[in-house]
């Protein structure tokens, strides 16, 4: 039995949802609320994050780490290609989304919009909003640019890239952070990668208190 | 010719260096005042992040990506296992140094107390300093209860995990933040790791307005 401990708008559980089910692995999806550092969850990752998955008589912490384990003991669909500079691209694009994106990004919309209440730590500070705000379309506009000349993120096919940057977009898509009417290679992008089956789980989610926009599960958006 | 555009004291930075180094690929390290942003830079490194590595025609940018990308372009000496369990661990750590340990502990002490000058942002704010002083003491003890078991921080080998903990622990220890008396196992593990070849160049690293303890290049330390 494959499970995944996670939250549903975390980009990190996200990302790894997205890439079980490419690989059609079926998972047990339970719901942690990893911030009131249960003793139990808390010695499945001592550092008190999500995602947590158990495989393989495995307990995994680490989104990429668990992502490369997934992609090297069920390699197809693969989502990572073969050769080092492609690899290498892929690694890229998926380390910009986890750590600047989404400290600039993620961090400052979804965080401070959503998790601060949930997590009972008060109101959005509107300068981290604001900057959020300035941020996304900035990268926004980087990935317009990338997606001229290729067809997926780091070039030709779908990949780990993809997924990655499609669970934080389709999160911050939750709270209608996305301007998608700025950016139509994004947007297109996006209509393609979230018509997947792969997709579904995602789009099905619902937050208690956080009731998702019509358009966030819309094919046609 | 490879090239390396580096700070000396940036954990990420030295990871690659270690890494680079220990496969024997001769680099040329060019300093680089990633904060004043200069736009030759930028256009290098559009995120305004070091290192920035030169090699096989790529300006290549986000240590993880570059250390895997190094790996499979130099497979000798290993520095990632080949079972997918053993990669996982490794990666599991290398993420765990970069991102926890990184927020926790080295940005909370190395950028408070040096990066802040260096870059013009006044002084340390004692709150952050207070709080890296005590997540390092519960991540060294974490690494001492790991190293009861394993002769390198990933199991049997060394690996890419010992040189992510390292290039952390090496910056940190520049500045005298490092209590080596709390946790022998890991003052023994450092000292393996602190003799080899790979690190003289860390050791000899010098930045302006911040000499070295007498201890930091001393093997017997």
């Amino acid at each position: 039995m494959v499970r995944l401990y996670h939250v549903p708008l975390s980009p990190f559980c996200r990302k790894v949802r997205l890439c079980l089910a490419e690989k059609r692995i079926e998972v047990d999806l339970v719901e942690e609320r990893y911030w009131e550092r249960d003793p139990d969850f808390m010695r499945r990752s001592p550092a008190g994050k999500v995602p947590v998955l158990k495989m393989d008589d495995r307990t995994m912490t680490e989104s990429a780490a668990i992502c490369e384990y997934v992609e090297e003991v069920h390699p197809t669909p693969p989502l990572i290609p073969q050769d080092p500079g492609g690899r290498y691209e892929v690694r890229r694009l998926v380390s910009f989304f986890d750590d600047t994106f989404h400290q600039q990004v993620t961090a400052k919309l979804l965080y401070e919009r959503v998790n601060k209440k949930i997590t009972g730590q008060g109101y959005p500070d509107s300068g981290n909003v604001k900057s959020g705000a300035r941020a996304i379309k900035h990268y926004l506009d980087l990935m317009e640019a990338l997606l001229d000349d290729r067809r997926w993120l780091a070039g030709d096919a779908m990949t780990l890239a993809d997924f990655a940057a499609a669970a934080h977009l389709s999160a911050l898509d939750y709270i209608s952070d996305v301007d998608w009417d700025r950016v139509s290679n994004v947007r297109d992008w996006y209509a393609k990668i979230k018509s997947r089956p792969a997709f579904r789980g995602l789009l099905a989610d619902n937050v208690p208190g956080f009731p998702p926009p019509p358009h966030y599960a819309d094919l046609d958006f």
